[in-house]
């Protein structure tokens, strides 16, 4: 074989996996918007089928020599394609470990368990939900010895989601925003709390959806590449740099959910669509890791969507919006309200304070379930004490407690890519207050400089870099320290401490 | 091999094609729903991809030997997997002849063409779309010898979607319409127009949204299975008998548009969703042909939709939904207004009697363009004339001329299927009465008995019947005079001739 040859192989490879990607991301996507409600069985088969021929192709004699004979000869390729053939490399040789029918299972459980979660959380059902989940979680522990056989279980499936990251690194990382942020929220909570009952009035749904379609115009999303509907869970998917999905979820009751639903998956897609062409349809395509990922989401909705700048920006369209709701309410009290803190029950309508407390929780429940030291049926018990015991609330019932987040219906080891990101956008904003004066820019309503700084130093980069290259470009070494004390810093101000 | 083994491998072979032809209609779906305008080129990529990978396992050796060896024990074989093996081994041996690269490039045509398409029909400009039918047609032209080596072109792709049926048969066909209908329009002409303005009041697409909701259940159709959501031209897409989902377009100055898109496409799920269950996730799933899957949408919507029993059944609803625009409107002036005849551009909202003679415009010029006698180029010219000559009218521009159907974007041929079906659901709905009160059961609101006898004499045989043995059982022997005497019975009451 000619390397010529080899590469022709590699990008043919590579726009078949490309397809095998789309057909399985349409199906999930069709399945949490458009499809009927019981439809996931015929559906779950059809991905199952599909992911059991895309692990075939990825596992065949010819890729695995292809890999092999490009691998041999590294130092002879564009960088491009010596990384290319480094991931999926690492990738074959990762399947090569997981048997093909427990492949196929996997995938068709992770859709049963999608489809039962949605009716166990609306009928408030933990026990509908818990053999499933005891499903994921069996295969997940089986997985993760395929992942990484020399890692504990639950530092592989971390290690899936930001390579690097293990339990040694997350104890000691939650421990620095444990030791400064209980004491703050502590003084937070012995002032007076602030007045957000505005945003709970009745916004009608259609006027939030011109509110969404006015967001995404600030925030220069290109409508041609990326549409906004709705589903059950807010979430973002990418097919590739000119075809990005977000949705949201409206409520009637409250204006801000959608509204930061919206800034934090827009923050996604932005990623998405700034990675640079020349990387579609080759593995190296979407973010580096969640980590990163989240980074920029959480970027963009807190950092961005929760700064007294925007606030003072996008208000006087929301006056116009909600002109009833929002009649004696000055910007001023509205950029209090959306960084009112509270300890409240539903992580994705945290504040930004105790967002990390949240994650704590599932962090714990994780840690436990994937390490062998806890069951699934626990989870309730669990989930309500440590809510009580880092957030002081009472959990209700499932419905707001254990049963509100998607993720486990599939994956474990997510959860802590969301604290991560939050450090790392600290970092971030630090470094492009040295180049940009980024206040001025977001009060005059230009967020093109902030994006292009951001799609200079990460979005372009795709997966061509490591996750720690592109922290080490866009935030330099790891401090979490410097994401305290903006945190500290916002809130002392806010609460006049 | 045992007979046995080769079962299962059958079994898993189906399923197999049923996963692929998911993923392609997943991603056909969400491109003529969901999906942002600008990301036709990725999708299409995919699709093209997938397309080709799902040739290569319907042409592998691995399938050919195992259709050759079931074909060999044919007589051995339950009932079921008999008919299937004769199905699959058709197609196999039509696939070989169509060289892979051919095929894959075709489908991305198609996906490309489409896309063009719409953009065309927005900006009326046929010169954009020209370029892309021109290789659509010259694909078509070649596949034709593929699909049957022995047939003159035009005859070998209306095989593809009624097989058995042929120019010679359709010439006779509609040359039998044309003989007794157009004396009975020139006729109706002579008659004092009958007043629908009222339909073309302003129709609030929400209050039409729940119109739709109306009537699928009053079809009684099962919304677990089947969802509504909306594109540019109203299809039906059937997953397999448990997902069904259907498209209209609202129009705010025409309440009758979407209303019989909903009725018509509803038909069409009606079938899909009422084929048995054990025919699922097999090559018999899914209508017999498109001619009998025409007969059962255009049953729905004419012969029980424009019905004098039905708009008396459904029109307390209408005045519920729209009371200021049908205020002074009786359900005989209803009635009226839907049976209307007017010779007009748009064959979607073409009346039950002209619709036929819009299908013979498109039936003359397809077979011309397949047959060699024309260009492409020349449609507009053509199209207009045949308007002028058949229906009496001016075509002001292409947009409502020969842009406005989606069909050519990948297929010829299938036209003729509609008025076919029209035809048998004319000699269904003779047999029925022999057995039913139909019109009784309509008035009250019970079309479950109706559906019911559909569902025994067609919907649950799926493809296990040829569509001649289906027209057979429903329908008996062919016979159009009985179309065309419930069309001229319909018409010279209405119009009191």
């Amino acid at each position: 074989m000619e390397i010529k040859d080899a590469l022709q192989k590699l990008e043919a490879l590579q726009k078949k996996i490309y397809a095998y990607t789309a057909a399985s991301s349409s199906l999930y996507f069709d399945g949490l918007t458009a499809a009927p409600s019981d439809t996931a069985q015929g559906r779950g088969m059809a991905l199952g089928i599909l992911a059991g021929e895309q692990q075939r192709l990825m596992t065949s004699r010819e890729t695995g020599e292809l890999l092999h004979f490009l691998s041999e000869r590294k130092e002879k390729l564009p960088l491009m394609q010596q990384r290319q053939t480094e991931m999926l490399w690492r990738d074959y040789q990762k399947l090569l470990r997981i048997p093909e029918q427990e492949y196929m299972e996997f995938t068709m459980i992770t859709n049963e368990a999608t489809d039962i979660w949605h009716k166990a959380k609306e009928q408030n059902d933990f026990a509908m939900y818990q053999p499933f989940l005891e499903k994921v979680v069996a295969y997940l522990r089986k997985f993760a010895g395929y992942y990484s056989p020399d890692k504990k279980p639950y530092d592989a499936l971390l290690n899936e989601f930001e390579r690097g990251v293990d339990t040694e690194f997350l104890d000691s990382f939650f421990a620095v925003l444990r030791e400064r942020i209980v004491p703050l929220l502590r003084k937070i909570r012995e002032k007076e709390q602030i007045d957000d009952s505005f945003l709970h009035k009745t916004y009608p749904i259609a006027a939030q959806r011109r509110f969404s379609d006015y967001l995404m115009h600030v925030m220069g999303i290109d409508r041609t590449h990326c549409s906004i509907t709705e589903s059950e869970h807010p979430f973002t998917l990418g097919f590739h740099n000119k075809d990005v999905r977000i949705t949201t979820n409206y409520k009637e009751n409250d204006v801000s959910s959608s509204m930061y639903s919206v800034i934090h998956e827009g923050g996604h897609a932005i990623y998405e669509l700034g990675v640079r062409d020349e990387l579609q349809y080759t593995c190296l395509s979407g973010g580096a890791s969640m980590g990163i990922h989240e980074s920029q989401s959480r970027f963009y909705e807190n950092i961005i969507g929760r700064s007294r700048a925007f606030i003072h920006l996008i208000f006087p369209k929301m006056q116009e919006l909600f002109p009833e709701q929002l009649k004696d309410v000055t910007a001023d009290q509205m950029y209090r309200a959306v960084n009112k803190v509270e300890a409240s029950l539903i992580r994705t309508e945290a504040d930004e304070l105790t967002y990390c407390l949240h994650i704590m929780v599932r962090y714990e429940i994780e840690k436990q379930l994937i390490g062998g030291t806890m069951e699934v049926g626990e989870i309730p018990e669990v989930w309500n004490r440590l809510y009580r015991e880092y957030l002081g609330v009472d959990v209700p019932d499932n419905r707001q407690g254990c049963l509100q987040d998607i993720h486990w219906c599939e994956s474990f080891g997510y959860f802590p890519s969301y604290a991560l990101g939050n450090a790392y956008g600290a970092q971030m904003l630090q470094n492009m207050e040295k180049e940009l004066d980024v206040w001025e820019k977001v009060e005059n309503g230009d967020l093109s400089a902030i994006t292009g700084w951001l799609r200079q130093n990460v979005h372009q980069h795709g997966s061509f870099l490591e996750p720690s290259q592109i922290v080490q470009l866009a935030c330099g070494d790891f401090e979490p320290t410097v994401y305290v004390d903006y945190l500290v810093k916002k809130y002392t101000e806010i609460y006049e401490l």
